[in-house]
């Protein structure tokens, strides 16, 4: 089941430097980890914005929030969803 | 070169039923003429909306122009455009 | 999975009488058999508004978006979706 | 008499890690005492966000304002209420 | 129990007039009419706009449902709704 | 003449604790004293807020801006202001 | 008292061009008029819009209210309202 | 003076197409006398939309108010207006 | 050339109370001298809020800017501009 | 390619001047430097708003992100993006 989740990162300026990067770089690997297992579909960044478009693809909405409330910039990121499903109009049966 | 491309369609009930079936059609048609080729990558539709999210990979922001004003159901969406581009923790060199 | 579903529903007053009732007659038929069947979990009016917030327990994004395309008033109604978890807090298991 | 409400948590990140965990399990004691007593009668998490949406049973607007405005994250928490009443289209007679 | 309502009339210009005449004359009969049971505490006109500011005074969030929802002009109403309780600095005790 | 006041109250969490309790206290003393002498006519509680909408009667929009901007509170309010007069529909001459 | 006012005026493009023209010539004629009495003190035009800004220096909100509903194009307009007073920096004593 | 000058057109779809042909032509031939007299300084489409943004040079803002509000089109755009001035940082003497 | 300049004020409350009061009134200074050089037309205060609507009176945009970007209280103000010019039903011809 | 960049900058009090100062510096040489080498097309100050709107020339979406997102002041910067192409009406080839 997908879903597109938009992801904009605000790290207060206050914010020590090195919690700052140790966070990004454990983001990053959990990132890569989840993009491996093919959780995590997609990942683009938005030009311009320390903001991202991705595409999950889980089993259930628990399982969703699961994996975004325990990434390690969950409490400096501004989150929405959007439930997707198969357009009529798609070509492709596996896009659903 | 990709762009997020979110259409959200608003056709009137005072358009004639028939012409409304007829631009449909059009557009589904043309929506699969551009997957087929390559430029339309994805299509999903939201979830309890007549909106989709969709994935376009072009050559210029020109292109993308002359494909979206052109599409048949153009004249009754509300179109936003996110320009992508790739994430520094994407797993993928093709997903850019 | 449940999924959080707010109904806003705006008939322009040109609409005909007669299919506006019939609409009406209809959507209300619709929601009862969803009702009766357990997908359509809730249904609570708005005080003071032509709006609802409903909570739906579908097998699918798919599934829910197939029940909502197809309402007999979903052409005039605005929604938003939530997607919804159990909460660490909940004392209901089945309340997920 | 039901009352929808939403409930968005902010956290400062200054805030100290200690008084902040020992809201949150005062928050979770004092939830799960009102869902047991009937009166908060559902609690659902948001999808990958700080939030719920919740219905809570009460006995007039007072006594909800009371309630809400003693939880223990009431400082750090945007709340949003909607007053709810019987649909006509419920099949739910103690639903309201 | 007191909410406050707010309400902006907005009559498409192509109702006919005798129509918009009628239904204006039926909501004043009907706001009077609530005035006097006491039960539409008080009404204020915004100035420069076709808005008012109410306090209703109901048994439940139903009742006042019930009333707002067959106000004459209710179809072409926007309604907003916020539920209210006695201040803790109010030095009336029957204005709740 | 009246004026309906809506007032937000957010006192940032790294105020010291006891000169908000110090400001808040002097906030009710001014407050009952308006409401005693007539001037602050109306004041309720939002439910679930921090909020509160009051309606005041002043001889001038100048009396009642040197009323708001001297609360004991004022560096802490979201205030918005909606200018009233009578509604025609009105039974009560003394609501003006 | 002086009140600022912002007038945007919608005339939807059925309006007949006849009874448009009509409108605009009473409202100018009404706009000269209240301009000459010292009731709209100034009318300046929003660069680039069908909109103004204008200040009405009037003796009660009631008086505002009833020039400015009784306006011809009143019915297309969206007006908001911000009521003011003297500034303490200003050095104009009749500009309140 | 430059200002820079977005402009969004909307055309009811029951405005006949002959009306919206001889308008748009007319815009166009508009648009590029203005354009080679140096007025109309820049004009870009906006991917995706029925808009653009230009910058106009003019020498008042009256003048940038008798051009716009004489646009063919102008009955059926939203435009939003942003006072330009020369950027510290710049490094055209010309670009104002 | 008129402007219309939209000023609020947010000044943070850790800001030293020494460095706010010395702000506010070098802003005063400046506010009178502007007043007085004819400049900074009209200055009012809007009731209850730490905001003003301002009308100056410049030779260009660029002078507007250099002003209002050496405000004392620049840092710490939201502003909005509207450009403004002579409105066609306007009695006053200083008015422009 | 042409893209729009609106930028933003809100530097919070709390930075310590001289790092403010050095990252204002900073940008100014790195604008420069682009705008030299053509890139950063225009640049424009917006009247009375830290802001500013400029046009970018790139190859490519990835381009504009890693300029945009190297800028010294980019953490403090809110940026908007439009996709530009060239308009029918233009007069000028280059200008695309």
């Amino acid at each position: 089941m997908l879903f597109q989740v938009q992801m904009e990162v605000r790290i207060p300026h206050d914010v020590p430097v090195d919690r700052a990067e140790r966070l990004k770089r454990e983001e990053r690997e959990r990132a890569q980890e989840l993009q491996k297992s093919g959780i995590w579909r997609h990942l683009w960044r938005h030009v311009g914005r320390y903001a991202n478009t991705s595409i999950f693809d889980v089993g259930s909405a628990q399982e969703l929030h699961d994996i975004l409330s325990t990434l390690p910039l969950f409490p400096f990121m501004e989150i929405s969803i959007t439930a997707l499903c198969r357009h009529p109009s798609s070509v492709h049966d596996g896009d659903q």
